[in-house]
C-alpha cells in the first residue's frame, strides 16, 4: 500500500501544478478590451495536450525530494513555454492555410489572416511579459534563444518549401529548431530551477529534444495519414504547402529510376492518395514510424537519476506517449 | 565660440551612439543560416529615421551632465526599441497588402505573407534576446508591457475596420497604443536610465508619447495625401483597408444631411479622389494638421529641465520634426 502513496501524490502535485498555469495564462491574457478578449478565449481552446508544461512541472518535481513543492518560477515557465506554443500554432495556422485546429475553426478561417497575424504577436509578447514578471534575467534570455532558434527554424523550412532535394540532415536541422529546442528548454529550466546538477540539467534538455523530435516526426505522419475526425485538425498541409517530411524523404533515398519519378511527380502534383499509396508500400512509412520509436528509446536511455518517488516512472510514460498518439 | 562647443558635442556624441546601436541591431539579427540573413539584410534598409532609438539616446544624454557617457543598457534598449518598430512594419505590411516601404519592395510583395509573418516573429523574439542581454528584469517587464499594449491596439484597430461609427476617443485610444507608447517608453528609459528624478522619467514619457501621437496623425495624413515617390511606401491604404483616421473622422464629425451621406459612400467605395477633396474642402485636413500640431506644442511645454547643454534645444527640434515631415 505505501509504495503507492508517492505516485498518487506526484500525480496529484502535477495536476495541481496544471491548474495553476491554466489561472496564470488566463490571468496574463485577460484585456480590458472585449475584443482582444474574445480571440484568447477561443485560443484557450487550442490547448490540449500540455505537454510542454507538464514537462515544466514533472521536471521540476522529479529533481526535488519527496513532499517538497516547486518554486513559483516553475509555473511562470510552465506558462510561458505553453504561450510561445500557443503563438506558433496561431502563425503556423497561417502559413499552412489551415481551417481546423482542435475540433475547432482556426483564428485564420474566422477572422482572417490579419487578426490571425496579429493575435500570434500579442501571445509571444505575453510570453515574455509573463516571463520576466519572474524577474530573472536568464529566464528571459535562454527563452529569447529558444524563440530565436525556433523562428530560424521556421525561415529555413520555409526556404527550403517546394525543394525536392531536401536531405535527412536539414530536415533534422529543422525540426531541431522549429519543435524539438522549446520542449528541450521545457526539462532542462524545470530541472534547473529544481536546483538539479548541471549534467542533470543538460541530460534533462537532451531528453526533451529527442522528444520533441519524435514529436514532429509523429506529426508528419499523422499529417499524411490520419483522419481529419480524429486528428482533430487540418491535414494533409505538409504536401500542399511544399514540406518534405521524413516518410517523403525516406521514401525518395530508398527510390531509383522510373518509381522515383513517379514519386516526384505526385509529391509536386499534390496528390495525397497516391504519395500515401507509394510511402505505405515501399515501406517508408514504417521506417519513420520506427526512427521516430528509436529517438524515443535513445531519449529513455538519457533519463539521469531523479529523486522523487515516481517521477521516472512518469517521465518514461510521457516518452512513450509522444509517439503512441492518434491526434 | 564656446556656446557652440557642447552643442557639436552632443550631435557627436548622438551620431556616435546611432552608430553603435546600428552595429548592436546587426550582431544580434546575425544568424547561422544564409537565407535568414538575407532577409534581415533587406529589413535593415527599412532602417530610416531612426526616431526611436534616437529619443533614447537624447532623452539619456539630456539627463546626464556635460562630459558624462550613457550606458551600455542605453544602446541595448535603442536597438530593442528600432527592432520592435521594425517587426512591426514588416507586419504592418502584411496586414496592409503594402508592396512599398521606404523606396524599395515589402518583404511580403517580394517573399510572399508567409515568410514576412515568420520575419516580423524573429525580429520580436530578436528584440526580446536583445533586451534580455542588459540583465535588467525591470527592461524586459516594461518593454513586455509596451509591446503587449501595442498589439492591443492593432487588435483593437482591426476589429473596428469598416466602422464608420469610429468616435474620436476610441482613434486617440488606439493610436495611443498602436505608435505612441513606445515613442513614450523610449523616452521614459533613455531617462530612466540615466538616473533622473521619477517626475523627469514619467515628464519625459508623456512628451515622447504626445510625439507618437502627432507622428501617427501625420502618417494618417500622408496616407491620404502625400504622393507615393516623395513618402517611398504604398499609400491610400488606410481607405482601402477600411481604416478611419483622424481627418476622415473630422469630417464626418462636422458634415451633416446629403453631404455626410455623400461621404459615406465615398469612403465605402474606397473612392480616394472623392475623398481627399472633400476632406480638404470642408477644412478636416487642416484641421487634423492643427491637431497635431497643437499636440506637439503640449508636448514641448510637457519638456521638463535638461541637464546636458543643447539637449532641450534639440528635443524640442525633433518634436516639430515629427509633423513637418513628407515622408
Amino acid at each position: 500500500m505505501s509504495a503507492a502513496l508517492p505516485e498518487t501524490t506526484l500525480a496529484t502535485d502535477i495536476a495541481a501544478g496544471l491548474a495553476r498555469v491554466e489561472t496564470l495564462f488566463d490571468a496574463q491574457l485577460t484585456s480590458a478590451f472585449p475584443a482582444v478578449n474574445d480571440l484568447c478565449r477561443h485560443v484557450e481552446r487550442y490547448r490540449g495536450k500540455m505537454l510542454r508544461p507538464t514537462l515544466v512541472l514533472v521536471s521540476g518535481l522529479a529533481f526535488t525530494g519527496d513532499g517538497t513543492q516547486l518554486r513559483s518560477e516553475h509555473d511562470i515557465v510552465a506558462g510561458t513555454v505553453e504561450m510561445i506554443h500557443m503563438a506558433t500554432l496561431v502563425h503556423d495556422d497561417v502559413l499552412d492555410d489551415a481551417t481546423m485546429r482542435r475540433r475547432g475553426e482556426t483564428v485564420n478561417f474566422l477572422r482572417g489572416n490579419e487578426t490571425a497575424v496579429m493575435l500570434g504577436d500579442y501571445l509571444i509578447s505575453n510570453a515574455f511579459h509573463l516571463c520576466s514578471r519572474a524577474g530573472d534575467p536568464a529566464l528571459n534570455l535562454r527563452l529569447g534563444e529558444v524563440t530565436n532558434t525556433l523562428c530560424e527554424g521556421e525561415l529555413l523550412q520555409l526556404s527550403r518549401r517546394h525543394d525536392l532535394g531536401l536531405d535527412e540532415p536539414t530536415y533534422f536541422e529543422i525540426v531541431r529548431r522549429k519543435t524539438a529546442v522549446l520542449v528541450g528548454a521545457s526539462c532542462e529550466l524545470g530541472t534547473r530551477l529544481a536546483g538539479a546538477a548541471p549534467a542533470d540539467v543538460v541530460a534533462m534538455r537532451e531528453f526533451g529534444e529527442r522528444l520533441g523530435v519524435a514529436f514532429q516526426i509523429q506529426d508528419d505522419l499523422l499529417d499524411l495519414l490520419g483522419d481529419e475526425a480524429t486528428v482533430g485538425k487540418s491535414i494533409g498541409r505538409d504536401l500542399e504547402k511544399g514540406k518534405l517530411t521524413l516518410p517523403v524523404i525516406l521514401h525518395l533515398a530508398r527510390t531509383q529510376g522510373e518509381s522515383r519519378l513517379t514519386a516526384l511527380e505526385a509529391i509536386a502534383a499534390k496528390d495525397g492518395e497516391t504519395v500515401r499509396a507509394m510511402l505505405t508500400r515501399s515501406g517508408a512509412v514504417d521506417a519513420a514510424r520506427a526512427r521516430a520509436v528509436s529517438i524515443v528509446e535513445e531519449a529513455k536511455r538519457l533519463l539521469p537519476q531523479t529523486r522523487r518517488t515516481g517521477s521516472r516512472e512518469l517521465l518514461l510514460a510521457l516518452a512513450d506517449r509522444v509517439v503512441a498518439r492518434d491526434h
